[in-house]
């Protein structure tokens, strides 16, 4: 007779889309537990209502909410440190963008990983994608097969974790879709760097994903500051 | 001709003997940074005193104090969760002790390497110790091999960052005697789990410490309450 009882999996919720979708999709299977990362980043209050309201949507009942006041002591980052701007998105740039903060989700995932073997979880989920990633290298598939061979190693002998990324080879069209198709709340969501009360539309976060929600056809649910056309011809 | 200025090196310095001995071996080789960690241990105020006072000595200007209030949050170990008793020492015992902060060391290199990559640092000490890591699977040597290839893929592709841990095969009783050879200040270290004035003398960390002076043949200069005696005939 099989369990009634889902294995939990702890899911890295940022509060924007890919994350919503990534929780959408581990929902099918697992039984959710949501882990949120406050860094210094400048929108932070307004990424932790996201992440509460996706929670309730969800009604999950393991929630943590960790400060990782590091990321800001540490800098390096347009998103943490004052004194680096913000980039207007230019999404033809190969180079790593001036948000990158270093090593971000190896620490994500450590603490994820610590509070899986807390609660007997059986995989963390993490929707980090590829293709807005040019040059995030901690993004990249390699990236969380090597991290989750460590932790494999790094944990109890009886403690088996999988490190699942089920938006990687997605690009943001496809999330959007992804999310529709599986009435994850998007409209909860937010993925301006920028702003708290209305998305800007011009950084690269939001330039990423209005050119998503484009491609897909579908209209953001959500309010922005200005909308320019990021259609692609391609 | 060999430029004057060294590599720096991040060291994961809690206090304790070991991560005071690791320090004092990468200062032979780099320019030291020394990286703290509060976790919502019993004895956080006094090892804080002792990483601050290990840093004087060596004149160490990049210190970075993180808090980790995470694993207070997530629980499952005796150092962290009030509700869990610190056992008093079994030396003969296998199992994973309840001391035991899980995937703790990863935390702790993720956020180094984090702090490497923005400080342009080409390694990252930790002072694990194998021997008295019965259990602690984030204290074998594969452990490291695996998280330093993990981070080598997630980081930038100019980023090389080596983990180094020293001390991974001597007992305490070689770290004693390196830290006398290398004049590293013992005098300054904390290792007890239990107390901040006088240590313990009876937890696990006491235990090994003063065995290892014992073996050394070395009085430990720190001040016990009990001082039990832990020679062993081997």
């Amino acid at each position: 007779m099989k369990s009634i009882h889902k294995d939990i999996a702890i899911i890295a919720v940022s509060g924007g889309m890919d994350s919503c979708v990534t929780a959408a999709i581990a929902a099918m299977e697992y039984d959710l537990a949501f882990a949120h990362f406050n860094y210094g980043q400048r929108t932070q209050a307004r990424e932790l209502k996201a992440f509460n309201d996706i929670a309730d949507h969800y009604k999950v009942r393991h929630r943590l909410v960790i400060d990782f006041t590091h990321f800001a002591q540490i800098g390096g980052s347009s998103l943490t440190d004052r004194n680096i701007e913000v980039e207007k998105a230019d999404l033809s740039k190969k180079d790593i963008p001036s948000s990158y903060v270093p090593f971000r989700n190896a620490n994500i995932l450590s603490a994820c990983v610590s509070w899986a073997e807390v609660l007997g979880a059986r995989a963390v989920f993490i929707g980090a994608v590829y293709e807005d990633a040019t040059g995030y290298p901690d993004c990249r598939p390699e990236f969380y097969e090597a991290y989750e061979r460590m932790a494999d190693i790094g944990t109890k002998p009886d403690t088996k974790i999988k490190i699942i990324t089920p938006i990687i080879h997605m690009n943001k069209s496809d999330i959007v879709k992804k999310g529709d198709e599986l009435n994850a709340p998007l409209y909860l969501t937010w993925s301006c760097y920028r702003n708290e009360e209305k998305a800007c539309g011009v950084c690269d976060s939001c330039a990423y994903r209005l050119r998503g929600f484009a491609a897909a056809g579908i209209e953001d649910p959500i309010p922005y500051d200005v909308r320019p056309d990021y259609t692609v011809n391609n």
